[in-house]
Formats: structure tokens, C-alpha cells, sequence
């Protein structure tokens, strides 16, 4: 394919998206589709020869969305929200032109410093304190992970790696297996210090956890994976009170940030702290500028080497929704999540079982958790709306998490009602 | 921004990636920025009301552009390649607008299921054995990583796993702690078993390394980021031979198989031995089918949660390609390297330092490495190619990667003609 050709494909494709993303409300959220599916749809090996773009694209309605679970639908209700904008789409396709790997400041300087100032730009929309921002000359400053599992696998690296380097100064004839063999990483049932949990998004309280980390000069690291991106609202930013505590955090605007996936914000106080955990030079990656210290080598701040450059997602949605666009679209879910409270709170079959705080809903029907599995299995087959359980204690309780960037109050109310009618329903036949 | 401006944007887009890269060599391959250039052109914090798309599309140019290393121009030749191809960008686009993240088979059965079944497509163009495809009913399979320091990272975690719990088996009164205490990985001075290092592009010998693991019961990991590719072309094939012997076996198609950044493919002989080690079942991501046996979840072959829905790229590239097609790409990019290893050895001034295999040829002037590294700064000072170093034993060498995908002969010949005539100036100065 040449590049004329691709003017020509891209913007059937252009097309196909949008078509998609404006029909997607028709399509049902959940595919009726059974293990194993696709393979018997498609030849066994690679064809030798090549095949024109038509046939790919019919096949995408034939083999493909027939499998598709629909995270934008505004009927998707499950685990969190991932982010999709269109702005982020755009840089996307720039990005994947410009196709750099920014594994170094000289592998592609934009790639590096438009990250930099782009991580320093959110850390100002959460008020971060001073200390985690890079600035023309701090101390701190951000990277985006892949996801919160690599930022927290960063942290408690760079975190092992500091202890043992203090423990070997004061004390040089620990061997540093001896000193492994000792360290302890406290963690909660969600293992670190975590702001919005998965399963009905509390909050640890980072006033009382912070001054012991403090005094006991141990690393804290806080992830707020969902919850942060609330966070650049002033109303919600009191949950964040504390962050002054850690040594790192992170959370996801891939999640609620409109920045589609993948781009997980992760801050240190220390920038080298982590350099000093990950750092790799071989020859053909050194560059003139890199003992200058003015410059950024992002590869001492990650496990993997390669990284793309990301951080255009951020700039073009920041730029094309603006503080205010981006804390309305936060506001929205918020709202939409009350509502919904409001409707279950109406109806006394039901009992709301966490507080709602952000954009998720804990709900269950009063009574066994037997009931609220046949409820929960009679929503997902009928496939109007599709959302997960939890574990609450030793409750089954139903998360209604509000997604979609195109998710309105009519949708919510249409779940309701549907959610209330399934209900109908399972408590006739337990009466029977 | 809604779905009727996204069309007229994205087509805007489309054309400016096409024009990017139909001039792609008209634009110096290596920036002229010093560290630091871009905070100052930009604004300290984002905008509070929306910007418009113009206002950002013009700073792509003033702002983005001058700080871009381009690694797919035809003057390119640093490091190893990294992917690029039309086919591959417009699966990407695709793959943003359906934005599922694929951590389990409900998430998106078709993100899963293609996965798995391109990863089989692309183990046959590798010949690889039986044992490390899926199929219907196989033990084996393939998972889409993010790089090859991820695969690495994986592999070692699940023989770690595997080992722990073959010792506590046999010897139940062992601790854990016991047991990782006296774990040895052993690695090359490039961890594992490599197949094309990235310094000179050398080859383990895996039908020594492999019956020797097989032996000692020890897990053997295989990287050949950058050289898998070519195993798809019967004539180099050979250099993967005791592939059989390995436990878990990774290249990266996002380096030099025009699929683009990020791909690393990686299969395993065992599937067990991964979801052993990486098993993660909290009740939210708990389905009806996830105990069948028939189902996928890949969230427990890696690190993070989240994923992309990346076997799109794949399943466009294969198809618009064909594997002749893609034979077809490796062979020229081979050929051109030939070719300027021809040239060098044409020149008596200088040698070439290790055997030209694939795409990248090691080479330097005869004589101090003080002259080599005043050769390579006039390089890339004049920025009319890029190139980087490395050490091969105490010489610096310097490396020629055949990387574009546009590279043509008549770009070789430029960078020869180039690099000869900077060669001679070096000289002339150190005569004087």
C-alpha cells in the first residue's frame, strides 16, 4: 500500500470509525458469540499472496465485531470506564506516523520533553505539591507507564533499590541477599496505598497512612488508578490530601481522562531514585547531551525499553478540552452516578452497599447472594446492558459503573428500568 | 469535538501523515535542538477553555516536527528498525475506536481470539514447532507482549514459579524463601538466549545451549527481538534450529515485520507454566466461561491489566502483505545491506567487524577508536544520516541498521558516498 492508497483508506476508515462510535448505541453491548468462534471464520495460516483492502474490511463486520464486547456503548455499565475521545484519536494516528521509539532524549527529543511538560501540565491540574513536578529544574517530575501494574512494579523496584543502597552505606558488610531476605512491603487488600479501589472505590485515608511512612522512612506509594482523574476537580481534590506524604503515585487518564489507552500518569519526588533503580547504557544508546543533566532518558524510568509517544494524546485533549471541558466530563459521570443512586434508593427491594463518591454504584437486592447472582445473570444475557459483580465482604453486589463518554441521563434511567423489571422477574420465581 | 467534525479532522489527518511520509526525506533525519527547547514554546499549564484543532495541527510543525529524530526516513540508519506500514496504522485506528481492553476472553472475545490465532499464523511462517501453537486443542500459545524486556520479565517469572513449586513438591519441609535464595538464572552477557544481539547482530548457538537446559531440567527463554523476522524466509530459518529445546520463545514484529510499535510476539510450550505463575481472579473479572478450559484470559500471560486490541496490526500486515510480500521486505532490506558491506570492503581505509547476517553491518575506519568516534561526531553533525556506535570488544564500531521501510539502493549509495567523504576529512585532520 502506497501512500495514495492510504489517503484513499484512511478516510474510508476515518468514516468506519465514525460510523461506529455513532452507532454503536444500536449494536448489543455484550457479543453472542461462544468460545472459539473466530478460528473456524478465518483460513488456518497467513494467505502467500496479498489480499485487497476490501475484502479486510468486510470481514471486520463479519468476523470481528460479532465478538466485540462495546466498552463505549453507552449501555456498558462494567468494570471502569476506559477512555476514548476523538481529539485522542487523532494523535493517535500522528503518533503511530511519526512512529519514534523514545527510549532516549536523542532517539526523538519531542517525544521526551513534550512528555515531560505534558505530566508537569496534570500534575498542576491535581495541584500535586511543587516536589513532584519537573519544572526547568526540579528534583521530581512524571512519566506515563503502560498501566498501573508497571507503575507500582517501578515503585516497588526504585523503593527495594533505595533501601538496600541505605542499608549497605550505613552497614557494608550486609551482603545485599541478606538484605532482601528482610524487607517487607506493607500492603493493603489492594496492595498499595489506594485511592478509589476497584471494587467499590474507598478511599485509604492518607493523613493517618503518610506520617507513619514518614517517621518509619519507608516508601509510599499511592495509586489512584480510576479516582485521579476526579481529582482535577476542586471539589474532589480533598481526597488526594496527603499525596505530600508519598515518594510516588500514579493513576490513569487512560481510564477517565479521556486519553485513550495506554498513558498511566506516574509521578516520583525523586526522579533519582528511579534512574538509579533502571539505569542502562550501553554504548549505542549514549548520546552527547546525556551527562549534561539537563536531559530526560526515559528508559531509566520503565521496565520495558521502547515507548511511544504518548504524551500527544494528552497534549491534543487537554488543548481541545480545556481544564473546563475536561472537569464538566468528570462532573457528568459523577452526576449520572448519583442519579442512579437516587433511583435505587427509591425502591426498597434494593440497598445501596458503598458510598457513592465518584462514578461507581454498589447495589444489590436485599437478601441472598443466590438472588443477586440469578439477577446479575439475567442482565448479562439479556445483553441491553452489560455490567460485573463484586465481593463486598461476603456480599455479591453489583457495580454500576458509569463509562461511556456518550453515556446521558436516559441511559441510565432505560438500565434502571430494565434493571428493575430483570428484578420483577428473579423475585416471582423465588416466590413460586 | 463530535463524530461529524472527527470525519472532516481525521481526514485532515490522514493526508498529513501521508504528506509527513511522502517527504519524509526532505526533512533533516536528525533534529537541531539542544535539551530543553520545547518548555519554553508552549504555554506553563493547560488552557482552561478549549483550543481550536487548527491552532493545535499548526503546532505539530512549529513545535513537534523540529524535535523529531525521523526513524522512517531513508537516511536512517541507528539503532535496530522499529515498524511502520500503512496496513498498520489503519488496524490502529480501528483499534482506538473499538477501544475494548482485552484483559479476559468476555472483555472481548474477538481480541482474544484473534490473538491467538494470528500468533498461530505467525508460528508457522516461523516453522515453529507444533508445541508452541494453540490450535484447537494445544498445550502451547502465543500472547502479544509489550516489548522483549516484558517477554524476558514473564518467561523468568514463570520459571521461577514453575521451579518453586517443583522443589516444594518433592521437598515439602523448603520454604519459599529457601528456595529463591539458591535460584541461579543463568544469562549471556545479553541475559538470555539471544538470537541477533544488537550490538553486532550474533547468533547463540541453541543446538549447544538447548540439550544442556533440556539436561539440567532448566527453563530456556529465546529473545531474537530484532532478528525473528527473517526466520519467515526458508533460507535463514537455519539460524533458529533448537528452537524444540526452549521453554518460551520471543521476537518482535514491531521491529522489522512492518507491524507497528508495540508488538513482541511470545509463545510458550505450556500455557500452565504462565497462568501458574501470573493467575489473578478477582470476582469482577470472573465469566461463565473461564472454567471451561476453552477460553483465553490473557491477563494471566503478562504484566499489566490492560491491553490493546494489537492483533488487529497483524492481521492487516499478513493479509495486505501476504508472506511472500513480507519475504519479499526482509530480502531487500538484507540485499541492501550486502550491498553496503560491499562497498565498505571496497575501500581499504576500512573493515568490516563482524558478519553480516541480516540487515545491519559493523564497520570502521582501520585504526585508533579516537578516529571512529571523530568519523561518527561528523556523521551526525552533518545530519544527513543517522547512525550510532558500539563496542565490540575494546573497538568502537560503528553500526549501519538497515531500518526504513522506503530505503531504496540509491540511499545506500548516498550514505556510503557521505560517509567516505567525511572519512577522508577525518584523516586529512589527523595527518596534519
Amino acid at each position: 500500500m502506497n501512500a495514495s492508497e492510504f489517503r484513499r483508506r484512511g478516510k474510508e476508515m476515518v468514516d468506519y470509525v465514525a460510523d461506529y462510535l455513532e452507532g454503536i448505541e444500536g449494536r448489543p453491548v455484550y457479543p453472542d458469540v461462544e468460545p472459539g468462534y473466530l478460528r473456524p471464520l478465518i483460513p488456518t495460516a497467513a494467505p502467500q499472496e496479498p489480499e485487497a483492502f476490501e475484502d479486510i474490511i468486510n470481514d471486520i463486520e463479519k468476523i470481528i465485531m460479532p465478538g466485540v464486547t462495546h466498552w463505549h456503548s453507552p449501555y456498558f455499565f462494567a468494570y471502569f470506564p476506559t477512555a476514548s475521545s476523538y481529539p485522542a484519536m487523532l494523535a493517535d494516528m500522528l503518533c503511530g506516523a511519526i512512529g519514534c521509539i523514545g527510549f532516549s532524549w536523542a532517539a526523538s527529543p519531542a517525544c521526551t520533553e513534550l512528555e515531560t511538560v505534558m505530566m508537569d501540565w496534570l500534575g498542576k491540574m491535581l495541584q500535586l505539591p511543587e516536589a513532584f513536578l519537573a519544572g526547568k529544574a526540579g528534583e521530581g517530575g512524571g512519566v506515563i507507564q503502560g498501566s498501573a501494574s508497571e507503575a507500582t512494579l517501578v515503585a516497588l523496584l526504585a523503593a527495594r533499590t533505595k533501601v538496600i543502597r541505605q542499608l549497605q552505606a550505613r552497614t557494608p558488610e550486609l551482603t545485599q541477599a541478606a538484605i532482601m531476605e528482610k524487607l517487607v512491603a506493607y500492603s493493603s487488600d489492594q496492595v498499595v496505598a489506594t485511592l478509589g479501589t476497584t471494587s467499590c472505590c474507598s478511599f485509604d485515608n492518607l493523613l493517618e497512612v503518610g506520617p507513619i511512612c514518614k517517621k518509619e522512612d519507608m516508601w509510599l506509594h499511592i495509586d489512584a488508578a480510576y479516582a485521579g482523574s476526579a481529582f482535577i476537580c476542586p471539589e474532589f481534590r480533598h481526597l488526594l490530601n496527603g499525596v505530600e506524604f508519598a515518594d510516588s503515585f500514579n493513576f490513569n487518564p487512560h481510564k477517565w481522562l479521556l486519553v485513550n489507552f495506554d498513558c498511566s500518569a506516574m509521578w516520583v519526588k525523586k526522579r533519582t531514585d528511579l534512574t538509579g533503580a533502571f539505569k542502562l547504557d550501553p554504548v549505542y544508546l549514549k548520546h552527547s547531551h546525556q551527562d549534561s543533566g539537563l536531559i530526560t532518558d526515559y528508559r531509566h524510568w520503565q521496565i520495558p525499553l521502547g515507548r511511544r509517544f504518548r504524551s500527544l494524546k494528552m497534549w491534543f485533549v487537554f488543548r481541545m478540552y480545556g481544564v473546563k471541558g475536561l472537569q464538566a466530563y468528570i462532573r457528568k459521570h459523577i452526576h449520572l452516578a448519583h442519579k442512579f443512586e437516587s433511583l435505587v434508593r427509591q425502591d426498597s427491594r434494593f440497598e445501596i452497599c458503598a458510598e457513592v463518591t465518584l462514578g461507581l454504584v454498589c447495589f444489590r437486592l436485599k437478601g441472598s447472594n443466590q438472588l443477586n447472582e440469578a439477577l446479575l445473570q439475567r442482565i448479562n444475557s439479556a445483553k441491553k446492558i452489560h455490567l460485573v459483580p463484586c465481593h463486598l465482604r461476603d456480599k455479591i453486589v453489583l457495580r454500576f459503573a458509569v463509562c461511556a463518554r456518550t453515556v446521558e441521563s436516559a441511559h441510565v434511567q432505560f438500565a434502571w428500568e430494565h434493571i428493575k423489571e430483570l428484578a420483577g422477574d428473579v423475585l416471582r420465581v423465588e416466590k413460586e
